[in-house]
Formats: structure tokens, C-alpha cells, sequence
């Protein structure tokens, strides 16, 4: 009996390949399913089971896909209309192979969420590890705010009811497989720590050491962003996503073929770090650093646009490209052959981002230099402090309100350390602000170099 | 400017990816399509033309998907009614990045076959390689016997005019690209070596040094094995072959999953190598060693049955599915979970073949015991010599021809190595015969012991 | 912070490759350390510290070339005189990016036995995992017979004392890794179960819930296979051994080459699966299953012979390899290009091991024919009981009791399963036995058939 | 039969893998000899021979370490007094399986210049292909100016003799396999067509259509640049390289190690894109983009220094660590983790480089603005023209002419495309220049953009 975990970067999601005997299951597979089938092929272990902890909102699930290939059964929870798989109900007992599965109902973080306790099929009773979705994480618990306003008090009441009478009765040894890790938009406080246990999370969780009503109000307090991604997810899981194949990227575009895509509607999305769209881009684009698509990604990409990329490097373009179909979107048009190199060689117009580190901007800002200062970040950042002088406007708010912003200033946009704040940038650039600047390293810089902090 | 070849073993196959500046073509693409995507991915080539010698016979071709996956045009001759892709014409000229390719009308093989040639942009007039599908091979030339008994004559004579008027013309110094190499059913005696030019061809490949008449004649003698998989493959590809993804093994089963599908009908497809399967197997399965379906597929294993594999590992199960698949035969049901051993230890009955070396089988001739000697080879292998005494039936008429061959003696079959007379002996294993023998390492270990041969 | 296992087959052994912050550990890496370099690579971590839990006994250590290639300190425990590292004592405390690691002395296993101990910075009282080596498994504790026989009761005090002073107040929470999973000659009742807490262990683990006495007297009872491989390792290890570099196996040999290095007094170890050794073999080869090397190489392999390999495929080839080279022997001379079958056409003299079902062994027994049986096993297998008449001659003690085994009977070597009994009647037929057989399925075969056995 | 290039990506070196029967050679392996020897892996060849066709000067060889881990003997011409290896004369012929190869000595190039022929057994009067080092490129010859002033004319009439008496006589039909591609410094001309013949050459290659005084007084004025690298590369393969084993990059420093580094006078090389580095870099950094490492590393990487590495991904890591041990030099003593990124990040100082555009400099220019142009192309390349007004200073003369250079003018470096004038201005910033830019895309933009010209 093993258990390997399959991460997906940039979600921080955690998926988990469950082998025992000859067979195997799946808990809340991916999109990109290929690692599955890999581990499996290797490993001689037949796919039985998909399980899903619940809809997930921050990604596209594989599951459809990963059974079409395997004719493996899909569980999940029946209190929401999926639009394929079969029910599992409470107490539900799934033999798999030499291990146990028991399906047990946790709602809270949403109402069909169920979580799987492994056994060994020669120690039916005691717990060896459960898989908890977004139940608890180590540090933290789920989300209780994405059933509606109306919903909070009983969300969060349902999932501190699944935690004390569902979960932690499992005992302190039982190991805890949660479905996301650190950096994650589905939790707050999760913590570094990847293997965790009840045990350790009841030593180290705060809100495992609450009461009922204080958890209850702790919940209804919490203040998170809700990214749009997580509508669209719902639907797209509900409905069960279309199937992707294997994913390649033989499809390098030449600068005159992208003029033609921008032409006929498409959006350059520039995928590079920062500091590399600073220094030169193709004009429209937008910037976003690819590890930030799957979580900042349903802000400013469209749905709705072809999409051209631009990378530094095969493997980069690679990346983006899953983190595209992860978070729902189709296959891109292209890639820029050669990236931004080939585009300068070959005569074509470019563009810069000015960069200003945190050094310069104190000197902007003693020296009077007429700024508009820009904080892209999310209320929960804006809560521990900001640069004093700055104006809030949340990264996905800034197309929206881009009449907010005063053409005639020096715009100088900033997140935590860069990628956001290049994003506000390049969209200001397509909406042709001229005098746009990006602080280097971002709040942390100013933080790092002793500046004042106003909250 | 570059040319990789992809090889596919087993076809003996050769399929080309060539690079000119940014945009690449694939020549007849085999039907997994990966290595080509991955090669344009790596080099950020944009796949812009797929290049049909003619209609392939032998593997089902990826062009369809290949083209579905890049939004490459695919060109063919016109001469017979392909379902997908666009007509070429003699003369007609394709520019291909820094490259130039010229399509050549060279009937003969087929009546749709044609010539790519191809010439650096900047030398427009001297022909640097020329990829001629089922034309020219290495030390041989293409078969003209597969367009009916009547058409032979006309065939052969197309062929030689389109040799000597059109590829020898390019003259001495361009290399030869053609779709085969050594071992493959589409040409008798096709040399060892794999590199070639005009030039060397005209030194070395007698059918390049006779005339129009010498030519026709030894053509209409030519005797060459029609596979069955020839007909079926022209379907196939005439009309496009159904897309596959990726190629994924993700699907062992257990003993007992294997026993309920041969009761619902299927076909145990042992692809071990004969020694192994002599040893022990699965009673009723065929064993046909994984590298000769291709050649050997079409005969033995009916597409109307689903299959089952049994393999020694991971990676021979790969092969086998691709080899399959490039055949035009539907993904297998699945394969052995740990191949025989984990069929033993289960206590499921298991058959042997037995096997009998040439000094044994001597023996037995001297001895005068009664042997049926079964020769399953082809006409031109047996046009060599055989064994004195031995009875011929083609491996692919052994089934059909069952009656004709005695219960009561011991048979033992031979081929030339001993894959094919493996087959064979499963096959009378499969019909109820008991008295059954594999010639180990077949007609050559005979010939090697110096024993007698008769014509 | 996260903790990669990285398994070894065939030994059962667990490393651990623990990342925190910026910086990596690696725990009893074993002697091809390309994968920690792969990991460290990819993860952009330092590898700062090599911890071994103790001197291994089973495989080669690969500290010294891991700590070569990267600089880092090598820890382990003082109590023996060690040729390379440094000391650790009980207590120390080691930063390790965003963890912390305590050593803590367990002592009983081998005297110089450790445990580490995982932490997050933040929390530095809880202990999150613990990498104890050979102290507690899943389901078992450590050995302590290896340290002499006199040593045995204050070995196995000493390692109770390590369990219940050092190990167990840890916690129930902590996660427990330890040096070996099920299957390792280290521990006898290893389970299944690959990831384990403290708190399971107690509920499960019955070694965890006796006194002292208790705990004593069985350890003292305990009777285990001492392999030889025991001894050469400690030697290697205390030394470190020489460093590999890549493996690779790029030294196919002909027929005419093996032949020479047999008359130059090579070994030929044919690592293919017993049924195929049986079909087909070189005369004169001794067959371990290339599974089976870790376990038994010892037993029958000997260091003082240049060994060439027989496999079935490169990837066998490779794998035996690497199991040789970590058991601790030299590059093989090199294996048999092409497997058997290029063998057999070459028209090279091959040998045949008869094999026998177990049906076939009842009738023989059954019809009075003389029968000498061979159960190869250990003492701890047989005990369970065994075929009635069966003689016990250990795997390891054939070759040196081979006169105790009569020629003149047909001998027939039975084990659990296949692999040993079919060395067992390989080293038979290389002493000139003639009449030699091999159980198919060996004990479990019988076993399954529901024939009769002794205890 | 076949061969496999192996191509070398910067140095545009081509090796060449001959495997024929069951047996295999390499010509002019790289130092780095893994692909190699997973060729012979999986293709089950015994590398027999390892054939030099001269001393190469613009890589290291492998031969010493490829022989070490095959047993292959090393071939090459014994006019010059290697330290490894064993003679080859003119005319030896060397079996090879089923292939035979003949040594022809071709002098000229260098004094022990040697070609490989290649025949099949079977036809051994009919040769196939020539290995000819760099004797013949595809479009031009081998250089004959390394062997001192004194020697040009002899060279020059030995290396037409070469190609007249033995290569060209071979006819037009024979593959023509060179040491070389387009891009290299070891040949002016050498165009982009791969694969040609000696039919092609004498078509197209204009120096094969000159009489012996042409040729030779063409060669006499053939200037061409002399890298550093020759003399080095001379030494080290005349000696044999240290073997290195496999390479891995598990060796990512902090910030604080790194700076740490610096002060014990290691030198920050940073191999990013020109205009990743303008945008952010390690104060005092040298930027030369990996690619460039090859051909113009010599020029401005001393041996005498450790040297850290900048780059972008874990790829461009790996590739510069390959391409500095094929250059001779050691393994750098690390990289930065985390990229410039976790550099900016940490608050560490970093510098920028100002870019301008062709435009831009066009409008400094017309406007009046004092501009010291710096254009540091070799010779031929400037011969064909530049920008008006600029001095020559080659990019390996930069820093020790940095005194002619102005710092009180704003410089603006330009090379070809923006890769060596961005090295040229990260030198003048390491010598403290204040003023200083890179022309972005260099000349070729420059060009494009329709500017004038001066020869």
C-alpha cells in the first residue's frame, strides 16, 4: 500500500495516487492526466476509483478524462447536480485492492464535500491516513464563504461540525492528506509543513482549538478574495470537463503571423518574469509571470480571446500552457518563435516597462515628484500595511477602473514583490498610459529597505 | 536546413521530419504522432506541410492527426480518391522556409506515388535530396504487383520510366531518402545500408542497371508475399485513420478479469519471444513476438476480436500498443498484471510448447519416428532450400488449412528463426493438437548444423 | 518543507530527501545518487547534510559520492570507527533552511544507531517526523542480532530503551520513517503500510506494547537469516565506498566473446526470470532473478569472479546493474548482446532446466518415483511448514553441501515461489547434476493446490 | 549500417555514431560522452573504436573518457605527439562489423589530419561515406592559418592536395560527413545545408572549382579571427581531458554565498539573454549568453578565476555548465538560486544596463548628442560594413584596450544582434564606466531599419 502525492504548482493543489494490491484510486485528479496513467502503467495497477473530495473551484478536474481512459468509477458527493460520476454516500465502504476506503460526508467548506479514510484491509479500525479535500489543511481549515453571503453561519457551523465530529475523532495518528498546500487561495494561514497529521494539527492549528461559536465567528469575519475563477470552475467541473490528450507545443508563431492574430482579436499574454517584459514586449501586451495563471489568471485573462504567448524558453511555454487548460481555458493560438530575440531582430516595434526600485521611489516621493501610487494587492496584504500615499485597486478591478487613474501622473503599480504589479503595468500600457512605472521586488523591497509602512 | 529520421522497427518504416528555416515538413508520418510534435516543439519549427509519398500499405498513417493537431496541409497525389488532405502535381513547387521542394509525379509502385525533392533556397537548381517513397530503396526498387495481376506489366513499366526519367536525372551526388529500410515486406533485397545517394545506388542496386524490357520482365516474375494487412492499410489510409492521443499502458489485469474476457470472446495475444512462450503461457493464446506484428499482425491476429496482451515487461507492453495501433488495430483490452509468473502463482493452468533443437530433430529423422514438419515460411524463403520432407503452409494459411495436417504425428514447426514457427505451433495448440514442437532457432540452426537442405 | 521518499527495490530501503527553505538533507543515501542530484537540481536545494541513521548493512552507502559531488557533511554516530565524515552526538541540533533536526542516540539495532528528528523553525517543540532508521518499522522493530551473540540481551534492551525513552514520547502525531518497507531481510514482519505514525505503530504494532522482559526474551528468541551481505556492507560502509559516477551499460557482448571470459574464469549470471532460464540457458550460468540480487546475491554471487550478465532486455540489464553495484560489487564485464536468442541462431550449445507443476510433483510422489526435494529456504519459512520428505538445505549452503545431494535421484529444488529454487537447481546442473528440477510456484503453488504439508 | 550525428549546439560540432553489425565506432566525440554511450546502450553496440580525425581545437575531446568506459581503442594520425591513443597511418583499414573503414591522412588543416571512409563488407571498393573532420564543409574547407604564419602556403597546398588526390577521387556519390556545421569558427563559409555529398560540394562549393595557385593564394588572404580557444583546446586534447563523468547542476548558492564568492575574487558570469541582464543584473556581472559560451568564452572568461553562474532556469543552467566543460574549463562553483528574482527580492543592489534601439541611436546621432560607438565584431564581419563613425574594438580586445575608450562620452556597444555588444558593456560596467548601452539587436536592426552604412 503506498500513497504518492501528485502537486500541481502554482494551485498548490495536491492530488493522490492511491495504490494497494493491484489496484488503484485517484483523489480530485488534475486536468493533465498523463502522470496518473504513467503511474499506473509503471506501477501494473489498475485504476478503480476516481474520488472527489468536492467541486473543485480552483482548477479543472480531470476525472472525466482519467476514466474515459481507464473506465475507473467517479465518487462523488450527491447534494449538488454533477453532470456525471456516481453518488457516494455517507458511510459508503470501497474495498480497494488490500486497503479500505470509507467515504464519509464533511460538508462545510462546501455542502457535497466528502472526505475518504484509508484503512488497511487487515486493521479495519484504525484510520491510517484520511484525504480531507479542503476540510483542513495543515494550518488551516476551508473556505466558508463561497456558498453565499446568506450561507456563512451555516457553512461555517457545518465544517466545524466535520472537523470535531468527523475528522478528529480519527484519532491523532491518522495522517492527514489535505487538497491543497502553502500558497494556496483556498486557505489563508496554510502552513509550510507538507505531512501532517490530526495530531499535529491539533497541536499547531488555532482553529482546531476554538469553540463552536468563536469558530462560527472567526469564519463569518474572514475576509477573502473570491476569485473569479471559482464560478467558472464550478461550472466547468459540474458539467465535467472536456478532454485534453497529451499536451504539446508544436505550434511556434513568427512575428508576422502574431500582427495578423492581433489584428483578427487575439491578446498577447507575455508569461516572462517581470523584469524581462520590462525590458522589452511586444505592444498590448499583458504581462502575467506564468506560475501567477492559475491564481491571479481568471482576473485578466479573457475567456473570450485567442491568446498568443510569449515565454523565455520551451519548458516555460510548456508550463503556461497547462496551467491554461488547468485553469479552464482552450489551447492557445501559438507561441512566439524565438521569443522576444527574434521579435527585435527582426525590426519589429517593442516596448518597455520602467522599473523603479524602492530606493528610487523614496526619492520620487522626498522629491516631489508627482506620483500615483498603485497597490494591486488583495485586502488581506493591504491589512498588514501599505506604502503611505498609495490607492487601492485590486488587480482585477484595475481594467475596470482604469478612469480612476490619472493619465497625466506618474503611475507607479505595485504588489507584493513584482509579478502583479507588472501585470497592473501592462494593462495600463494597452490602455495607453504613458507614464507607468513598476516598483522592482514590490512591497517587500520597501519593507527590506526599512521605509514607512501606513495600515 | 535539416533532416531527422524517425524510424519505426518492426515496419522497417522511415519517416521524415524536415527543418528549413522556421517551418518544418513531415514526409508519410507514421500513426503516433508524438515524436514529430516533440521534434517541432524542441526546435520551435512550425509544421506546415505533411508529404504522402503515395497511400502507405503497410502502417496506418498519422497524417489526419498530425494535421489536426498543427494545422498542417497534407499533400498526396490525386490519382486515387484520398478522404482527407489536398492533391499535389507533378512540377508543383512548395517553398518551405529556407528551403525549396519540388513534387515529382513517379507512378509505378502505385499509381498516386510521388517524389519530394528538395533544394536550398539559395541553389535552386541542384537537387540536394530527394524523398521517393516506394521507389528506390537501397539495393532494391518498389513493388509493382499490388495493383492486380493485369496491371504488373504497366506497373513495372511506370516504375522504370519514372526511375530512369525522373529520380536518376537528379544525378549522382543527391541523396536518396527513401520510405523503408532493410527488413521491411516492401522490397525483396533491401541493403543494409541505411545512407544512400543515386550515385551509390547506380553502383550497387542491380535494378537500376537493366533495361526497359529486363526490368518489366524480372518485375512480373517477381514472386513476393501479398500480406493481408496490405488491403486493409489502403482502407485505412484512404480514408484517414481515427485519431489515437497519446499512447498510455494504464491498464493491467488480473487473472481473473483475463479469464471472464476470453469467456465473452476474447484473443490472448502472447507477444513474448518464443522461448519464453514455450515455457509456459496462457492455454489457447497465440504467441506472436511483439517486433514481427507488423509484418507477421495481419495474418494471425483478427481484427474482429478484442485482444488481450501477455508480455515480460512494462515497456514490451508499450511496444506492442504501438505496434498495433500503427497496424489499424483498436487499443488492446488490457495486459497481464505481472506477466506469467503472477498467472502461475495464482495456480492457473498454465501449457507449455515444446521446443526441439536441430541435432534433436536430426535424431529424430534418423530415428524414424514419425514428424509432420511444418515449413511456415514464405515462397522466396523456401525458394532457398528447406528440410528434407517438409510440408509448406504460409503462417498466415496454417488456420484456414488445419484440416490438411495430422493430429496423430508430432508436428513440429519451423520458420526461420523461430517467431513464426512459435506462431504456428500456438495456433495448433489453439486448435486441440497435443503433439506439437517449435524448431529452436528455426531453419537458421538447422543450416548453421550443417545438415541436409533440399529445393 | 517536504520529504521525497526514494525507494529501492529489491532491498525494500527507504532514503529520504528532505527540502526546507533553501537547503536539503539527504537520510541513508544509497551508492547511485544521481536522483538526490536530480532532486537538488530541480528544486534548486542545497544539499548541506547527509544523515545516516546508522552503518548500513544491506546496501553500499552512497554518502561519500553524494557528499563529493555537492560538499555536504556527512553526520553519523561515533561509536564506530567510521573512515569518513563527522560525528554526531546525541542531542545536537542542525539548521536546516526553514527546519530544524535533532539527533537523537537510539542505540540497540547497532550501537551506533540514530534517529533524526523533524521540526519546523516556527514550532520547534513539536515534532513532526522522525527518520529513525532501523529502530521501529511498520509492524516491527530493528534486528539485534548482529552485533554477536553474547550481545543479544543488551542489544535488545538497548533497543527498547531507544523505543520507549527516545522514540515514543515523541508522540502519537509524529510520522515515522524509517529505513526500510515491506520486504527487507531487516526487519521480518515488515507490513504494508508504507506511511505510519507513532500512534499507529503503538495501536499496531505488537513489539511496541510488551515490557521490558517481554521485549527481551523475544528478541532473544528471534531467529534470523545472517546473511553475508551483512558483513561485507558494514566493511564497505565503515570505509565508504568507491565512488560510481553514472551507470551505464554500453558493453553488449557476442557469443565468442562470453565464451572467451568463461574460459578466463568469468561467472555467468543469468538474471532472467526462472521460467525462462529453464526454456533455454547457458551452460554452465547460474540463474538469480535480478529481483532477487539484494537479497541473495550474497549468497550465491561471489566478489572474486568477473561476472557477464544474461537478461532479457536493456532495462533488465541496467536494473541488475544498478542492484549489483549498490549490493556491493564491481561493473560486470559486460551482458549477452541480444539475449538468448542471438544465442541460439549463432547455433550455441543451450541447456534446459526441466520444471515441474506442482500436480506433476504429487504424481511423481504419488507413483513411488525417486524424488530427492529441496526446500532452499530459511528456517523462518519452513517453519510454516513444507512439502512432506523434503530435505532443508539452505540457498546459501548448496554449493558447499552439494555432496549431501544424491546425483542418482531426480532432485527437485523447491522455494516460495520459483526464483531461489530454480538457483538452487542452477548450481545443481552446473556441478554436473543431470537430473535436476525446479518447482514451478514453488511452496505457494502447492500450497494453493491444497496438497498435504509438514511442519 | 547506420550513423548518427550527434550535434553539439553552439560550437555547431558534429560527431558521428557508426554502428554496423554489432559493433560500433564514434567519430570525434565531445567531452561530455553520456549520449554516446546510451546509444551503444540501447542499440546493444560495443563501441570498438574511437577515431580522431585531428587534434580538435575548438572543444575538448571525450575520446580518453570514452575509451575509459567502453575499452574502445582511440585512432588518430600520428604527426604530432598525442598523449593518449594509439597511431593511425595511411591506408590502415579497420573492420567494424559488418562495415570496413579505411584511414586516409588529409593533411593540411592541421599536419595530422585524418578522413575515415566507410564501405560496406560487402561492396568494399564502393565507398558510402567519408568522415572528414575539416577538410571539406558543406560550402567551404578547412582553415589553414592555425599552423603559423610561416606554414600558411604549405598548409594551403597540402589541404588542396588532400581534397584533390584523396577525397575527391572518391566520386561524386559519396556522403560527405564534416566536423562541422553552419556557425562555425572553424570554417567562414560553411553553409546551412547538412547533409551534402562530394557531388553537392563540387557543385556548389566554390573553393572544390579553384586550381591548386588560386587555392592557395585564396587561402593565404583568408583572414579570419584566431580564438584563444584554439591554443587552449590544442594543450588539453593533446594530453587527453581529465574525465568529468555526468553532469549535474545540484549546486544552487544564496545571495549571501554569493557574495561571499566575490569577495574571494570569483567572477559572477551571467548567461541570460542580452536584454534579460540589461534589465537587472549582479553589480560587476560579465554578461555572455550561454549560447556564446563556445565561440567567444575564451575571449572573456578567464581559467584563473571560479566562476558563478546567473541564469534564467534549471535548462539554461545545465546547458552553460555542458558547453563551459566542452570548452575546457572547470564546473563553476555554483549558480544563483532563484534567478535575479530572489536576488531583487532579498534587497540586494542590482544594476541595470541601458538599451536603445536603432531608432534611438539614429535620433542621438542626428541630434547631436556625443555618442562613442562601439562596434566589437570581428574583421569580416565589419568588412561588409558598419555604422558610421564607430570604432573597432573586437570583444576580446575590450578589456585591455578599455584605456582608448572615453568614459566621459555615453558608449553604445554593438555587435551583430545584441549578444556580444551586451558582454562588451558588461565589461566597460565592471571597469566603472557610468555611460554606457547596448545596441538592441545590434547591426542586423541597425540594417533593417534602413540606415546608412559605411564599409
Amino acid at each position: 500500500m503506498f500513497v504518492q502525492k501528485v502537486r500541481s504548482e502554482g494551485t498548490s493543489h495536491i492530488s493522490y495516487f492511491i495504490g494497494a494490491g493491484h489496484e488503484a484510486a485517484v483523489v480530485d485528479p488534475r486536468r493533465d492526466v498523463e502522470e496518473y496513467l504513467e503511474l499506473a502503467g509503471s506501477s501494473e495497477l489498475s485504476i478503480k476509483y476516481v474520488l472527489e473530495t468536492h467541486r473543485n473551484e480552483d482548477y479543472v478536474s480531470g476525472s472525466a478524462e482519467l476514466a474515459a481512459a481507464t473506465g475507473a468509477k467517479i465518487l462523488h458527493g450527491g447534494q449538488i447536480p454533477f453532470g456525471y460520476g456516481s453518488e457516494v454516500r455517507d458511510g459508503d465502504v470501497i474495498g480497494l485492492g488490500s486497503s479500505v476506503i470509507k467515504a464519509i460526508h464533511t460538508p462545510g467548506h462546501t455542502p457535497e464535500s466528502f472526505s475518504y479514510v484509508l484503512y488497511d484491509i487487515a486493521n479495519p479500525s484504525h484510520p491510517l491516513m484520511v484525504f480531507c479535500g479542503d476540510v483542513i489543511f495543515a494550518g488551516d481549515v476551508g473556505r466558508t464563504d463561497l456558498n453565499g453571503t446568506n450561507a456563512r453561519e451555516r457553512s461555517a457551523g457545518e465544517l466545524f461540525d466535520s472537523i470535531t465530529k468527523k475528522l478528529l475523532p480519527l484519532g491523532p495518528s491518522t495522517i492527514l492528506c489535505p487538497a491543497h498546500g502553502a500558497g494556496s487561495i483556498c486557505g489563508v494561514h496554510i502552513a509550510d509543513r507538507e505531512d501532517t497529521t490530526i495530531g499535529t494539527e491539533l497541536a499547531l492549528n488555532m482553529m482546531l482549538n476554538m469553540g463552536r461559536e468563536d469558530f462560527i465567528s472567526w469564519k463569518k469575519m474572514e475576509e477573502l478574495e473570491i476569485s473569479p475563477i471559482f464560478k467558472r470552475m464550478e461550472m466547468v467541473n459540474l458539467a465535467g470537463a472536456r478532454p485534453i490528450g497529451a499536451v504539446h507545443i508544436a505550434d511556434a508563431m513568427l512575428p508576422k503571423e502574431i500582427k495578423r492574430a492581433i489584428v483578427k482579436g487575439a491578446l498577447i499574454l507575455d508569461v516572462r518574469k517581470p523584469h524581462h517584459y520590462s525590458a522589452s514586449h511586444v505592444p498590448g501586451s499583458i504581462n502575467l509571470y506564468s506560475d501567477f495563471i492559475p491564481t491571479y489568471g481568471a482576473y485578466v485573462i479573457p475567456t473570450s480571446k485567442p491568446v498568443v504567448l510569449v515565454a523565455d524558453c520551451a519548458s516555460q511555454v510548456e508550463s503556461a500552457y497547462r496551467l491554461l487548460l488547468r485553469s479552464g481555458y482552450d489551447r492557445p493560438l501559438g507561441h512566439l518563435r524565438g521569443g522576444m530575440e527574434s521579435w527585435m531582430k527582426g525590426g519589429n516595434e517593442s516596448s518597455r516597462l520602467e522599473t523603479i526600485s524602492a530606493k528610487g521611489l523614496m526619492s520620487r516621493i522626498t522629491g516631489g515628484e508627482e506620483t500615483f501610487l498603485l497597490d494591486v494587492r488583495d485586502n488581506k496584504e493591504i491589512s498588514q500595511g501599505t506604502i503611505p500615499g498609495a490607492k487601492m485597486v485590486h488587480l482585477g478591478k484595475v481594467q475596470e477602473r482604469i478612469a480612476d487613474i490619472p493619465k497625466s501622473k506618474v503611475a507607479v503599480a505595485f504588489c507584493g514583490s513584482g509579478p502583479r504589479g507588472s501585470c497592473a503595468a501592462s494593462i495600463l500600457l494597452r490602455n495607453g498610459f504613458t507614464k507607468v512605472m513598476n516598483l522592482s521586488g514590490g512591497f517587500e523591497a520597501w519593507k527590506a529597505s526599512g521605509y514607512e509602512i501606513t495600515k
